[in-house]
């Protein structure tokens, strides 16, 4: 390994990207790329018909999933854009087998698991996966651990929002009589408040976050059950201050059609032998479009899995485990200069 | 290296710490080592006379700066508390000749310098330095970096206060007729606005900073021409908006006593196919003492350097370097599953 990590000299070619699955994530992936100078798309692979697939990227080739194996001297780092419910624990242990494989693997209790399934892959096929990237598990995660390593002394606090979640929109959809549904996660001020006085207080889920539902119900449906199904859904709804909106599908694809997200990480922390010294550290995410967002972070880790892997490292990873200079295009010299 | 740089093992032993130099930042180490378990103060260095320097840790020795060298094998890191302008370009080099070192080297401009200087000594020595660690350069740097390689097409703001600047109230008190002084930075609230409506605005330095200044006259000094000298010094105050406040040594000593400091790094950036979707990256800091969280920082890299440096890595190194799951006690399972 270099002295800095960042030493490390940008590919003489190309970074050749492919990306396994063609959805919303996947096309952010793919716009993604464009920014980025040092990377090409080099395949998108769909379990669709490919002849189906239309892609916004000129001269790209599509394949269907089955091919990819086929390709494996051809794609650098392959982008899974999958779901954390059945596609991932499946695609990211099989995939890393033939590439490098980055994926955003959200679901946070199984990821103990699913590390063990991709380690044990890598290190057989030599190649690296950094698993659960994105920006919840993620940058936010990056943010807990930094906050707490900093402040020993201190507690960490996470909101979400004000954005869209679709865990819960989908599960308003699954109600009888809704035609369509959209539900925004938002974070209460006052809670915010408390936490960045320094007060630390200890906050319930309902202190923390409200729900606000914008329902479409089909005709006839009884809009007073679907009100009172969705407020005392157990889990989704029940622990919080829920609102429930009734508009047209006209009004929900005009005013709600966007995906945005975002949050914030508050560490509060005190220092000094007496503890005498506050410190609030906050690190907040306002985003337009939470797939494209994090798209970019994919792309910037299939950066660093890329270098790290060419350096001789293998074996599952996750942000914690990657230096922060394999994910620039710089160089250690040229982030010295110009960022330190 | 480990499949997961997390799964390095704490210590057997604790991690021994030498503190190098006894003033703010040194306290501040001391405070610090006590909030981490896996850590112990080892010895404390000085130039001044060692009987004549009173720790507040009991039973930990004193020794006089020409001593170090003979601990080298009781230290397992040294972190240097001295000064940029002259004490750690000759001390950081020496030092690691010895010992892994932290240093907060802060004279940006001088950055790669140092960083050459420091190299050639550690890889000769196969130890690690740490150098610019500590908010800025430090965990502002990493967001500055965190930022462009995410958001690839965007801009990076950073803002510093509001805090007390040492360097601009040193400047104040070297003017004639000036008893004491306090300065203060000031962020100016419209334009940190401006860059998180995502307008990307051009900022000069009179619209990003004010500059607060408290000021004790010696008796019978001419205020009128101390203000003139504040508000006209070329680089410190000519290009910024200044305000003079004349007060008495007792309201400065009983209001100004404190060295508060933070600040905020933004990123703004557009995604999309037609940048149709903006993001901000917002990350800052609120400390009611800077050399205790500049502290905190150094003593959370002092455990990488010791882990890295175990796991048989060496030369110099920056926060750029530093995969974070070095920062933590935790190991890469524990991060894994209570922080990811």
């Amino acid at each position: 390994m270099p002295s800095s990590l960042g030493e490390t000299k940008k590919g003489d070619f190309m970074i050749r990207i492919g990306i396994f699955g063609y959805g919303n994530l996947g096309r952010g992936v793919e716009s993604a790329i464009r920014q980025n100078s040092d990377m090409e798309l080099a395949a998108v692979f769909t379990r669709r018909a490919p002849e189906s697939v239309k892609l916004r990227t000129e001269g790209v080739p599509v394949y269907h999933a089955d091919k990819a194996a086929e390709m494996a001297d051809k794609i650098d780092v392959m982008i899974l854009c999958g779901g954390s419910a059945t596609d991932l624990p499946r695609q990211t242990p099989e995939m890393v087998k033939y590439f490098n494989v980055i994926d955003s693997f959200d679901t946070h209790a199984k990821i103990p698991e699913h590390f063990e399934d991709v380690d044990a892959a890598a290190k057989e096929s030599g190649k690296i996966g950094i698993i659960s990237v994105g920006w919840d598990p993620g940058m936010f995660s990056l943010n807990r651990l930094f906050g707490e390593a900093i402040l020993a002394n201190g507690a960490t606090y996470t909101f979400w929002g004000k954005g869209v979640s679709q865990g819960h929109s989908d599960a308003i959809r699954r109600i009888e009589g809704v035609a369509d549904a959209r539900q925004y996660t938002i974070p209460v001020e006052s809670a915010l408040e408390a936490v960045r006085s320094g007060a630390n207080p200890e906050l319930t889920t309902r202190e923390k976050h409200t729900r606000e539902c914008f329902v479409v119900a089909k005709d006839g449906a009884d809009k007073a059950r679907i009100e009172n199904e969705i407020k005392t859904m157990p889990n989704y709804f029940a622990d919080y201050d829920t609102t429930v909106h009734f508009i047209s599908q006209e009004e929900l694809n005009e005013k709600h059609g966007g995906i945005p997200h975002g949050g914030f990480v508050i560490r509060s922390g005190k220092t000094g032998f007496e503890l005498e010294n506050n410190h609030i550290i906050e690190y907040s995410l306002k985003l337009d479009s939470n797939p494209e967002f994090t798209s970019s972070v994919l792309v910037a880790y299939a950066r660093a899995a890329y270098r790290m892997n060419k350096e001789g490292m293998n074996g599952c990873k996750t942000v914690f485990d990657v230096a922060p200079a394999y994910l620039s295009p710089k160089t250690g010299a040229e982030l010295r200069k110009e960022l330190l």
